[in-house]
């Protein structure tokens, strides 16, 4: 007889941010692919494509034309999931058919007006303009006194349904919240009503002492897999200092957090020598709902590709039936990524 | 100003089975796509593949030889996800990192020795018999004591990560309860203790009512896009009498279930005229852990193409930090179910 080990034996994890569980299959890796290989997206674009909605000077949708834009470029989704001017109102026959109106504003924001980079591929002082835009931005959008959450995320690679491959992130920002913020927001406040500390912060110091699931640090960041990492190289990037969001980074942060996504992009391109796909997103205290000082921010990296630049993880039949699972667990897919060089591939001799 | 319509102004719909909310965004379909085109799966397969590890005779990983069956073909997983003899254990350190211990078994049924066919190719007389094979599995499985799960359920087509065409479903026995399983028995159980009635039975009956969500019904089964839908063509099958598992079908009921799922998947194939891919697998009352009265059998279809055979709905960026969002109406999807033919489109003259 054996004693149970994470490393050999299926099992369930706790996401203490969420409060669900998800399944691990360690011993899973050696199962043979003869499943979908996905084709590797083109990557020999131009600096600027005509045909490209985001490119400086090109027209968009609603007739109207970019900017000779230097830096980033921000402008409202002509293909926006909410609207500005929807009605109130709601319906709720029985409690069995229950709605209620939707309002928001989604934004789009151009990262370069180079149609050929992608965040990897720009310096640190390159992406810190964009972090200043996201802190403008969040600073923007809570202004509307509605608006009580606000999503800033990336969507990279076609396979995540990125449908432009001009570096560019979005802003989805509504009168509710959505909800996977919901439940982290009910989980983080439990914590601080329990222990007077943030989650994360008590979260991340662990982590540190043991360093299994570390990528790297700076001044300001922890970069790491989660414990409860669903996606096979799922990270996330925690703030030191427990802020609320984006709004509190000094500059020196602001600096930080573009060094940690640089040099964690550069990272997953490495690891199978392609443009890595991944959604990512940061998660933010609530805005004009009162205070939320249990709020740690943070940012999620949900990349697909599990065993090369063609093979992704399906979350297909039982995990969207049951409950999330994954194949190698979070300390291989932290170790794997340690290991990796912050020197981007197309960039070495 | 105009008065709040769920058919043209953005909304968020409560799905009531799990207490979670969708995002629908009707107007958007009005949206191009620039985005990723999938490839059309092949559709020429010979009726025997002598590669393919599920028809009969062939070789299976493991070393064994597949019988010369007729019908359905039941085997454990070369490949399980969770296995049998997992030792007891788990982790708990400081609340932070918390794991259990899984124990399962994980098996796959082939539907038919034809390599060539899929479930709306095969008669109702078939269909009837991988009924049977479910249900005599389910007995089989809840007849170990330490089983609490058992989740049916079938991935089709390689972008639902199925790695093998022939037509095949898979179980996943475990001794926890899964996360949406969790969900819908707290749902039911609320609802249940509440009125005193089935939070599905209820449902169906005002949806009958209404039938702007039905897609067709037959002497024991209703067939509709639930209020909450997620995927663009998701449909539920509900079972007219209130039984908690497929345990309690009569031959009748288990012979109206064949119906309803072939001419479910025909319609779906009929759809963009392709062999339509999805998740689909039932849900049921947990096993060896007192009793369920309020449990309700449904099977859920999860289909993921959006626009056309090649385009489908990618739940990516917001809808994996923040909320699943859908850009047409379940009313909508619901009469173009409706409106199509229930002749398999490969069957036509
Ligand atoms: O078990 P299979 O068919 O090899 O694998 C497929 O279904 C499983 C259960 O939904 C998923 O975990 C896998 O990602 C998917 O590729
Ligand atoms: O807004 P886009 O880039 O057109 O669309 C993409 O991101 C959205 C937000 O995650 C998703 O709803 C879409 O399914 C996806 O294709």
């Amino acid at each position: 007889d054996t004693n149970f080990d994470l490393k050999e034996h299926p099992h369930s994890r706790l996401n203490i941010l969420t409060g669900d569980w998800i399944l691990v299959s360690p011993h899973r890796t050696k199962r043979p692919w003869q499943g979908k290989v996905e084709a590797t997206q083109a990557d020999d674009r131009p600096q600027y494509d005509p045909a490209c909605y985001l490119c400086p000077t090109n027209k968009r949708a609603d007739g109207s034309e970019n900017p000779d834009y230097k830096g980033s470029f921000v402008f409202t989704n002509d293909y926006s999931s909410l609207l500005l001017n929807t009605p109130d109102g709601g319906l709720n026959e029985d409690e069995l058919l229950v709605a209620n109106s939707q309002k928001g504003i989604c934004r789009v924001i151009s990262f370069s007006p180079r149609h050929d980079l992608t965040l990897p591929q720009m310096t640190t002082k390159e992406i810190s303009k964009v972090v200043d835009v996201w802190q403008s931005e969040f600073e923007d959008l809570a202004s509307y006194p509605w608006i009580k959450h606000i999503q800033i995320f990336e969507n990279k690679g076609d396979i995540m349904g990125c449908s432009n491959p001009h570096p560019h992130g979005q802003i989805w920002a509504q009168n509710s919240l959505p909800v996977e913020v919901a439940k982290e927001t009910q989980q983080q406040k439990l914590h601080f009503e329990q222990k007077g500390t943030s989650l994360l912060a008590d979260y991340f110091a662990l982590e540190l002492k043991k360093q299994d699931r570390i990528v790297f640090e700076n001044d300001h960041f922890v970069v790491l897999v989660p414990f409860w990492a669903v996606w096979p190289y799922e990270t996330m990037i925690i703030s030191k200092r427990h802020v609320t969001s984006i709004l509190y980074f000094t500059e020196e942060e602001k600096h930080a957090l573009a060094d940690a996504i640089r040099r964690l992009t550069i990272r997953y391109d490495n690891m199978f020598e392609t443009s890595f796909p991944y959604s990512a997103g940061m998660h933010q205290s609530p805005v004009n709902s009162g205070e939320h000082p249990y709020w740690h921010w943070h940012m999620h990296f949900y990349p697909p590709l599990l065993r090369s630049a063609t093979v992704k993880k399906f979350m297909v039949g039982y995990e969207m039936l049951a409950n999330p699972q994954r194949d190698i667990t979070a300390e291989f897919a932290a170790e794997k990524l340690r290991g990796l060089s912050e020197v981007h591939y197309k960039e070495r001799g």
